[in-house]
């Protein structure tokens, strides 16, 4: 028997929980060990203080490394600031968004592979090579292509706009200048070609998983595979789960709500990106407008509360992509 | 009364400690300030995990900044290592050369201003604008002219040489390539030009000292200047006082001799760089060969042990300066 071959879109911390829940549960099964990538949003990337900072690549690495800060939620655990501060006192680099040394660290040993002419992909081969996360980590894209943010004060990095304003300048659209330029990282498109079962986690549907799909060729690649593309509610009872997912879906006239994101990313019957959907037990309302969608749909504890509860949602979502069609 | 303008021509750790001492001489003396620029010795820089690391100018502006580590000799005072650790683990960067958290701050910042297009004399400006240090801190050149060292085992970085081979293997020269289309930092000419006088620190006299002189226009800028130039032996006894100047000077073919460096220099009377030269007093015996060779020679205790004794050295250099030719 063949291992199962499963690939999950990402964004940062969410999509970090998720993966590491996936991994629990497929750890967990008899059989031949499971080939897990992990296709990563690169769109909050961001040069800073002359290095290249990727929010959500880290975010996964940390995590699926064990080396991750679980109280606060990113970065790595018992992390120090005496970089950042010397960067303050210079007036380099932005005030309101500090790495911790560890955290440096990794930007340091990344920048210097991409100024050594590696491409990003190469270089998160490198770094993760580090640690046994068990999965295969890729970028979306090897190409520069960030995610920027029209608002009334002009044009900004998704960063700033997330972390300085807290999202709280309304968004009037979210933009990747140059992404018609880029291509899917390396062994991306084959991933999705040759996968048994395609996942996008609960990450932010605009940001996260849509700028991933904003990567041409990547969407083509969700409609073009045999394999079923299921994927998970960030949006539980109405409200986000983490992060402020809410100020982005509002920007692109979508509710938050687990029904409406389904609908937002579509059946792959009529041109979207889904064959299946979870929602929580509470949003089990949604249900049957998805399946009159075309969206198989079910609803279960969404809450990633731990790793054991993640794990059973990444069993239920595997579950439902086995379902006949 | 003009304040007193004087240039130093200067290494790292050993220049540093010259010119605190110089600094506090002058703020002892009466009458207006003076202005005091430092020339510094860029040879030594390197391209390090994406990095640009300036040896020689940090050491001065930490030393006159107040924030080196005077025990260990360079780097900064509380200095950790977590950036460093990182790195090595990823197997980035020279496992033989670790920089401090608050260095690679300075290093982070000074890189990012360079990849922003600044020339090298512009980011010292702005690095040390931080701290009141009371001297203006230059360059030898904003061009990236790195110092190699010809060795049996080929070509190494002066750095690679100096650090990890802890300058035990034999030298065979010392070269600077690209260094003829090189051009001295904006100010070090005119600088010297205006100057009142010009010292050489008890610096290395060979990859010091020396590599300031190859770059052109500095050497014909000494030779033409109505200041007078009085350089400091960094020889004291027959023995280096720091570092390993000696398997340098053994390269060139100089003796570790405070007369051989000097007359090594040359006197400016045919075509060297010097008017005058400090020994220490346990050389004395060296005064009347030099005086015959046109350089004025006086000997005094040349000691860096504080900064009392080392302003007393930088006192007896200018005096000798304005001793009349």
């Amino acid at each position: 028997m063949e291992p199962l071959r499963v690939v999950v879109l990402a964004g940062g911390v969410g999509g970090a929980r998720f993966v590491r829940g996936l991994r629990a549960h497929l750890r967990s099964l008899d059989g031949p060990s499971a080939d897990v990538t992990v296709v990563a949003n690169t769109g909050d990337d961001v040069w800073l203080a002359g290095l290249r900072v990727t929010p959500d690549l880290d975010s996964l690495l940390y995590t699926l490394a064990g080396v991750n800060d679980e109280t606060r939620g990113w970065g790595r655990a018992e992390e120090t600031e005496r970089v950042a501060g010397e960067l303050a006192a210079f007036g380099v680099g932005w005030p309101w968004f500090t790495l911790g040394d560890l955290d440096l660290g990794t930007c340091v040993a990344r920048t210097s592979m991409l100024r050594d002419g590696l491409p990003l992909s190469a270089a998160v081969q490198r770094l993760a090579a580090r640690w046994p996360i068990g999965v295969r980590l890729l970028p979306a894209t090897d190409d520069e292509v960030e995610t920027h943010v029209l608002t009334d004060e002009g044009e900004l990095h998704f960063e700033e706009w997330w972390v300085r304003t807290r999202a709280a300048l309304p968004a009037r659209a979210f933009v990747q200048p140059g992404v018609e330029a880029a291509r899917p990282a390396p062994g991306v498109v084959e991933a999705i070609r040759d996968a048994d079962v395609v996942l996008l986690a609960p990450s932010n549907p605009v940001v996260s998983i849509g700028t991933i799909l904003t990567i041409p060729g990547i969407r083509e690649a969700l409609a073009a595979t045999p394999a079923p593309v299921v994927g998970l509610s960030p949006v539980i009872g109405g409200s986000v789960v983490r992060g402020m997912a809410d100020a982005c879906l509002t920007a692109i006239g979508v509710a938050t709500d687990a029904g409406a994101i389904a609908q937002h990313y579509g059946p792959r019957s009529a041109g979207g990106v889904l064959d299946g959907w979870l929602v929580d037990e509470v949003d089990a309302a949604a249900l049957p407008a998805l399946a009159a969608a075309g969206i198989r749909a079910g609803a279960v504890p969404l809450w990633m509360t731990d790793d054991m509860a993640t794990a059973a949602m990444a069993a239920a979502a595997l579950r439902l992509a086995r379902e006949p069609r």
